[in-house]
């Protein structure tokens, strides 16, 4: 996967060039491409924004630079805007980018909004969640790293990628790990049993609790198998004898 | 404010230090400091992870180099560590940290989950979305850029903090800048009128329009001015006869 990044800040891309990512970089897993769009301004002071139509306080980052910036890559597939009206970002999202895109290029913003006609140039614009940023960068990375570890051969331990939250609908289990004992908080005594079937209903019952107690939500439309309605029976009735 | 960020990778931070947040921080309008937990360790080898309790696959990140760093810290404030079982990071989230803390200190797990203990240390377990990143450090630089920049004295110009999406409970109206037509892309015309009355109209609606037919649920809890009903009202008229 190629992936192209319109910004006016290449430098700010280290976060993707280093550990794991870096590494899939090198290996030549994927490509990044930094584009600063400012390049393409015609005027001698390079500006790549100017005061809304209609007044008011501000700048807006202009169409033509982007324009330019996106007509000069060689495939761009598709393009995506971040923008707190866009769809949320999610991990099918990732997954279906991963899966099906051989290119993607991102415009990102910084301070200021867009011309909306930029919008218009868009094959998605995505919010990455309810908060307000200096720039579109950082969310872009955040889509980047979500979507390039799902490619073959990035994840070291590819069973990690799948026993992760959100990949089986539920949150996690809890880990735990040495030492046994820490300034008095214990590790659970059925994970140092050996007894790998209860090891393994142990995890079923808390990742299921965690869900519960935490994003119920993502227990809305699931279809449970008889184990797991069995333990979240237990659940409740732990929960309801805790009150 | 004194931001400290626990991780294995300082480096990846830069994204903070240039721009607007980077003036401000020279500015020392805020302050960051970035701690190697690894550093902490006792091993010759310098493990900050071990094999889970009870198996299966990839590692866990021990308690012990992180509970070090933290005692390390001289304050460390409100402890914040990200994971998808936590509530999810909101402006709410970022203006109450802004207006509330004086210290923050974020933990960034990399590649593998934490000890449970870890989570039990941290005063806010917080969510950045439903999607999976290869660390902390994206989503915690996220936090970091939407707390500071509400801080006084970090925008230059404070009043595009006010004016920007999910301040005022609506997204944003459409912008627009020079050129006034670009391949066949008009300007709407009310802009470019010069009547400030219209302006403030037209761009009300849009901001409604915007947010009835993308995030309806914003909508929900809202008390409409009488200007905003009738101007809903009107929208959703028009959106009939489209159909």
């Amino acid at each position: 996967m190629k992936i192209n990044v319109l910004t006016l800040f290449p430098d700010m891309f280290t976060p993707l060039q280093v550990s794991m990512l870096g590494r899939a970089l090198e290996d030549k897993k994927w490509d990044l491409n930094l584009v600063n769009f400012r390049d393409f301004t015609t005027d001698v002071h390079h500006h790549v924004d100017d005061t809304p139509y209609g007044g008011g306080a501000g700048m807006v980052l202009q169409i033509m630079p982007i324009k330019k910036a996106l007509d000069s890559l060689e495939k761009k597939g598709k393009v995506i805007i971040t923008a707190p009206q866009g769809k949320t970002f999610n991990q099918k999202m990732a997954k279906r980018w991963a899966d099906e895109e051989q290119d993607l290029t991102f415009i990102c913003g910084h301070y200021e909004g867009f011309d909306q006609r930029v919008y218009e140039m868009a094959d998605e614009v995505v919010s990455i969640g309810d908060y307000v940023l200096t720039g579109g960068e950082l969310p872009t990375m955040s889509m980047i790293d979500a979507t390039v570890r799902l490619l073959p051969g990035v994840l070291g331990n590819s069973a990690s990628a799948v026993e992760e939250s959100f990949s089986h609908g539920l949150l996690e289990y809890p880990q735990y790990t040495r030492p046994a004992e820490f300034e008095g908080m214990k590790v659970p005594e059925v994970l140092m049993s050996g007894n790998h079937g209860k090891i393994a209903e142990w995890r079923l019952k808390e990742a299921l609790r965690n869900t519960l107690l935490r994003r119920p939500d993502l227990l809305e439309n699931r279809e449970f198998t008889p184990e797991e309605s069995k333990l979240l029976t237990e659940i409740k009735l732990e929960l309801e004898n805790k009150n």
